[in-house]
């Protein structure tokens, strides 16, 4: 299964908590799978800064390779999709969050130049995970593709005819940013507080937004007063989103009300941008999509609200690569770049 | 001037009031500026139907064309912005709002068809003012353009690399339908009344926003208050969205601080769109764009508080073609049509 006439690709999704990597077999037919083996990673350790982490993804890469080399398998290029901002052409990282310090600035392709001829394509890892699933998950067969991720943060991609749309600084698809009037007062990772939906429907936000709700009832002074009270006892604080989700799905009427009201606000800026951006599809992935149906439900009320009549019947859908989705998409990045040379 | 070497195309612009059409003489060299000669204009006239519209547009197309022999003027074809949602490969408007009844489902390329061999192509209208501004105005040059219109309505448009990029259903570029928290609890021309930036920020909208605040301070119910306080009398309803820029000019509180707080809101969410779209520039057109320092000003801050650090620097720029951008954008269109077949 693995090697055959399909090419192979030695793909890493570069994370803030791990670095995994794998082989890529794309498939040679549009309906059929990608195959993903070899899986392998790391921890990114990120406090020992991005000199060291550009090194232990080398050293990886020349692991895997070694392992390829010894199952006979051919690997035709590598695919890195990266946290932070990456210059596809150059392979340096224009921009990181202080998540991974030192990141910014690092000079991937240069590193991989010193160890292996094979060629190299770095993306971001929200576009890859968009790429990806535009190319062999949810959006396959489609034009214009909206990917929306909804994890620990929200980010997106959008994929035109098959290609990653990058914009002019490589920026393009960063989907949590866009106002939301829910996120007024709420403090977003790219330091607004005028009010992004990020963070009150990322994972993390469904948090905040439910604690913030929690405390605000204590105090009496919010209308999430209601709910708290029809559920009798008060609820302690919230330690994630997938722990509202738990709450929600137990009935507890504070976290069925957060999270109805952060999928409806999130499902409307959707609408925002399926009108500003007309895709054939939206793709929601990430881990907050398996938050059930009150989500899965306030988030397409939310999109139907904001959409306007021609883009109302675009249809929202799971993503369906899973977590596999940013090396599919990496494997993808570098195959299109190859095929181009 | 007019003719020479340079392909000259004639040009309609299909609004809700006029029609407005000339000979758009497009430069060979980029650094040019493109001629508009020979214009004309009929009043819409939209009660009398869409059937009746399409026959007077064919109609100026006719004189116009005989105009353009007996000047002695070649026209290489013709281009058409058109109001509503018009389907570039068959010719036929897909949708259009009540202010063009029977205008949907005209059959503009047969209806040409039927008087003229030349090559026509049609793009919707805002569609046309952001190809034409980005092709021969503010956004020449440069890759990736995000055009805004603020007039009666807003509208946008995205083009990248010369090419307008249309979306799935030709619907991409409505940037007035994108959630705002300014706009909750005001009707969007799209029917949601859960806060689209339309409704608030376009020129009705600044009146509209205006003359509710005004209601508000009447009740003692409202911020706005203190704003109509401080001016002395009590300030009579707004007409317009330039009626409201007026009083502002003037250093009427109330205005300034609803000018100012419109402009912010939309900032915003031109900084959303931004970090979605990630343009290399910001064109903004249309009627309000003459508000003044205030308005640009407060669109300013609210792009730069909302924009991504990468996206923060995105020049934020006037239309340089006023109203001949749709004219021009339309022979952009037909010229590319015509290059491409």
């Amino acid at each position: 299964m693995s090697g055959g006439t399909q090419p192979t690709y030695l793909a890493f999704d570069i994370g803030g908590t791990k670095v995994a990597s794998g082989f890529v077999t794309l498939p040679a037919a549009a309906g059929d799978t990608p195959i993903v083996t070899g899986r392998c990673s790391i921890p990114t350790e990120a406090a020992r800064g991005g000199d060291d982490l550009k090194r232990r993804i080398v050293a990886l890469a020349m692991r895997q390779l070694e392992q390829a080399a010894a199952e006979d398998v051919t690997i035709t290029g590598i695919g890195i999709a990266a946290a932070g901002v990456p210059d596809s052409e150059t392979g340096v990282i224009v921009a990181a969050t202080d998540i991974l310090p030192g990141w910014r600035g690092q000079r991937i392709y240069d590193a991989f130049a010193d160890v292996t001829d094979l060629p190299v394509r770095m993306i971001g890892d929200v576009g890859a995970h968009g790429l990806g699933e535009a190319s062999y998950g949810a959006g396959r067969g489609k034009g214009v593709v909206l990917s929306i991720g909804v994890g620990t943060g929200i980010g997106g991609a959008i994929v035109v005819d098959g290609g990653l749309f990058t914009g002019a600084h490589g920026v393009a698809g960063h989907a949590g940013h866009v106002p939301s009037a829910l996120g007024r007062g709420f403090l977003c990772s790219c330091g607004t507080r005028e009010g992004h939906i990020e963070p009150v429907a990322s994972g993390t936000g469904l948090k905040d937004l439910y604690n913030r709700r929690l405390e605000g009832a204590h105090e009496g002074a919010d209308a999430a007063d209601t709910a708290v009270e029809a559920g009798g006892d008060v609820p302690e604080p919230a330690s994630s989103g997938a722990d509202v989700a738990a709450r929600a799905a137990a009935g507890e009427p504070l976290a069925c009300a957060v999270l109805a009201d952060s999928a409806r606000a999130l499902g409307e800026c959707i609408g925002g941008m399926g009108n500003l951006v007309d895709p054939d599809v939206i793709v929601v992935s990430g881990s907050v999509v398996k938050a059930g149906p009150i989500w899965w439900d306030a988030l397409r009320d939310g999109f139907a609200e904001s959409a306007l009549a021609l883009v109302k019947p675009t249809p929202l859908v799971e993503g369906a690569l899973g977590g596999d989705a940013p090396l599919i998409g990496a494997a993808a990045a570098v195959r299109q770049y190859v095929q181009s040379r």
